[in-house]
């Protein structure tokens, strides 16, 4: 697989996704419970920040490798997606460059596409937050891009850190991105279910105000760790 | 010009202002559009920010050069103000200090400015928003400054690496903040509205579904280049 | 006391803290406000922002002092807290993973805690902000911490290039973070209360359309330092 | 594999190397003619850089996953180098502590390690530059790791953006890092000689004065794409 | 002028130069001095900083304004280029691949160019290095560039935060970059002078152990602007 | 003490030094020992980085407090300082003109000042180097200051994120800059040499090809913490 990473000049027709009900209950996690669930992997960096808040979306990727300021494959990765799809996409060089705007959207919204992720620009910024449609993006600039070079469309690429497959399973929200893999995703639901319940139960606890060094019982181990209480530091000294 | 950029201790009374009208049509079009419009120059740094979202204007720009940690020469430029203006501000050298807050906003709001754009640091933003002031800034802090030393008025700056001239117009939005030359308004307006026509067209057939690789005829192009279609990597293989 | 600072293993129980009225008096200043009454001192740095716009909090910091990746000491801190209490954290090395969430911050609002200042990440900020609970942090990171090694509470620590001390007070807005010593309050809110007045009064001068530069007398002074009108820049070559 | 890409808990005692002479000879071309040579990819993020001016390295990865703040792992991976083995080291978040010293850097030469490659930081650096141990890091902090918590050695991970598999060829020099994968190293080695060649050849001519857009030939193509040649800016109002 | 920044598409072979002898003698007072000589105006963002240590170098300069990710301009630029000339090169968007290395160094080298300028990156910079020509860059990155957009040569344009004309002169040393304005170098060479002996003197007594204090007569302001000496802070109790 | 951190005006003349012999020996050990010795604490932020290689120093704090872009306490401080000591110098809020240069290093240099950590900027930096006068600064850059604002001499201040107070202990080497708090110079001298004694004889086993797993005895505990060997990762299937 990984002698097709920044491969170019590539668009591949089939690309195998996950149970879509499966898909779209990762969405009622979010990232962060998401993330612990399948072990802590797959976060992206948080140098992909989202645009709009309040914002939680699951979908599966259809990846697309740009050229630095250069949008020319985003025309032609429209036509590969499907509704619940979601864009991830990266350039293959550093680049700020506005890559996406309303016009794209207009036209990746007609298709069912559920949200941009890139390492990248995007511009039209208030249009795309009126129009509903989520990004995350590297950034926002209103630079244009041109239409000269090929990428790739559903090639895998690194995108903020992370290596994303085509049909890999992305759950973004205010907190950020992360990427899940296709196969694992029956796992990480479960996993994920069982989190959430642990969690509620927690939060009820703890919000009565029981503590949290009673509730995990952390007491005798913060002991044998050597943590001594004072009522100032001046018993130190002593 | 290019002598009197970085000048300091001089206020120029007169400037020459772009017709109204047309300012004011810019603001409809917003940065990106206006970008390309004028050829795509003119974008400032989007190290410059907005402090607030949802806010397109357009205005007149007065400059105001200031030394580092000085917002004297805020209150000389007040004078210079008319309604319809923007203050376009540059330090010296970088600063990010809060060189502007609510005293300065209530003062120039009374003068009819429509809005602030500073290299540098501004403070008070909670009250800024809630005054409907609106401002694009490099960094929000609340360290104030001091009034020592002359900058000046009205003299040609560089701000978020473009240069602005006074009597230049700025359009401000979302996505960043882009001049126009005074000189180039009614090309510009000519060539946004032309182009904001083209787009809304375009906007109703990707809206409708029709795919932008068709509606730019860019099939073509894309297989000269050596674009492959395949269901699979593995025909890469073969 | 700065032999403390950096010290592991240590919970100090008991805080001075400054008299609650005038922690909440603070509060309607605003960080500038204060920052400039206690004679621009005390202001954290910049990288420091808040996840939410428009809450301004006064309080009293307990301060915790973190391992990297390692927010154990958090559950230790919650017992440490008292009604009016903020939790002021800095790690002992730079770290952005996302130390704390909805749990914790369930957790301490039921204990009073009113805000957390961070010199790190924090994640759940979509639940933070519907819970309505603020958070001053460095990043927004979904990774999340271990609890392995110990920290303090109650110790002196540094937070955003400040010395910050229990019992000090904080007060924090959309411009960031200020610490004020906890021995000179009275004399920070006093300032405060007169900068205030002195602000009010100058507002609606300003927004009648008086001029800083008359308001302040600066024409003289501005005279002495060389400031020179002139219609047009050409006018400086004669 | 990609579902082994941040696995931890891991060590593989077995990895493919590629051809050692072929290795070697990648390191006469420094990391611009390399990724060139292999189609402008693998590129490790210019954020990590070298700490030594001059030295070009080849060799084959070992990989290294850590945790945030904890070197643990190298010790283990120290086992699995054999002589031309380069350590690539990723922490499963971001970290910039000093994971690496002239302890470490003394146990890897005795077994024949030619450098370190880290996504994190270095410390001890003059020492590393006495010793002759080459090292690209991204940040050099003199803050020390713990050993508490497992990683991974020789699993597939993704540092400065590229993904490397354990046994994939790595060539670095002072412009940065790129990586090759093993499978490809013989097409890359041919593609270097022969833009080496190349190159050698231009350098000549462009040595002796002769024009690029001469040997190249792209003085028609430059017309055709409108570039106009004028004595002074004024003729471009006529 | 304004008009012309950011014109693309243009060559403009004529280009006024300042006198040789003024420009190589500006190279001995270095950044720092010749900054202050002309009034504290002109300096490069210290964002573009040298890739070799203490190297000084003056010249005129050729400007080359190239589209992000293509350097194509540059060879077009050569043909413009006479002995004494500085390459000053700014991308139309922000960009930090390697534009020029070992191939275009000896290809202006071949022209007599003293040195390159660039708000971008650059690569082979061993080799450049090695050759003794020396950079001042924004970035080091291997990664090349494409040749398929015009930009211009000797038009206008801001490179890190300052305006650049053709015929501009150019002073850069291991502090940064400094641009002066050709119509008034004989001025900044004057001042640059005048300052240079005035600080050799000054050098002389400071190294003899005499004070600032005492040679620049400061303690009397000091005092007046209320400069309090005490033994210990526990003085100021009293 | 906190009470006087950032109070300006102020001049100390009077402040306790370590014992000269203690402070020269710690310089033997650089920054990584003794930061472990003194149990991981004290580090300055990696911000503040050498502008020479290979020079390890260490000396008494003269700490130096100065508002944004004025460095008149600079020669204030001068008359303070003793052979031996080292300028410790934090702006009042962040900046990175360049504070320092030629002349103010041959004053220093005069009084027997061994080094200047700065978090903010230096200039004249090839002629610093060509002194051998070593800096530690946050910025280089050309930009003056003026000379206009009070400061401080020898109050404590927060420079690069850790408290410095007059008489501290400054050690730095190319991998930074660490304070040890005067009061304890004599056991972190101690756990220095203990530590530096320990890593010389380590070093020879590991010199020698012995593993640090073996060395440490660490084979027992990974395999608890349930580190896995196997071959490929396809044994991790079965």
């Amino acid at each position: 697989m990984s002698q097709w990473i920044g491969k170019t000049g590539v668009v591949v027709r089939h690309v195998e996704r996950a149970d879509a009900t499966l898909i779209d209950e990762l969405q009622r996690f979010g990232v962060a419970t998401v993330h612990e669930a399948q072990g802590r992997k797959g976060l992206l960096s948080t140098s992909i920040s989202p645009i709009q808040f309040g914002t939680t979306i699951s979908g599966s990727a259809v990846t697309v490798l740009v050229s630095p300021g250069d949008n020319w494959m985003f025309h032609v990765a429209v036509e590969q997606c499907q509704p619940g799809d979601i864009l991830v996409v990266a350039p293959s060089s550093p680049c700020s460059d506005g890559y996406f705007g309303d016009l794209l959207a207009t036209s990746v919204k007609a298709r069912g596409v559920r949200a941009l992720i890139i390492d990248a620009g995007v511009r039209d910024t208030q249009a795309l937050r009126e129009m509903g449609f989520p990004v995350w993006s590297r950034a926002v600039c209103a630079q244009g891009t041109i239409k000269e070079t090929l990428g790739s469309v559903n090639v895998p690429l690194v995108c903020g850190d992370q290596l994303v497959e085509p049909g890999d399973v992305v759950v973004a929200d205010d907190d950020g991105v992360v990427v899940v893999r296709r196969g694992e995703i029956q796992r990480v639901v479960e996993a994920s279910r069982a989190r959430a319940d642990l969690e509620a139960q927690k939060t009820l606890r703890l919000a009565s105000g029981e503590l949290g060094v009673d509730i995990y019982d952390m007491r005798t181990r913060l002991a044998e760790k050597g943590l001594r209480y004072v009522n100032t530091l001046d018993e130190l000294d002593t």
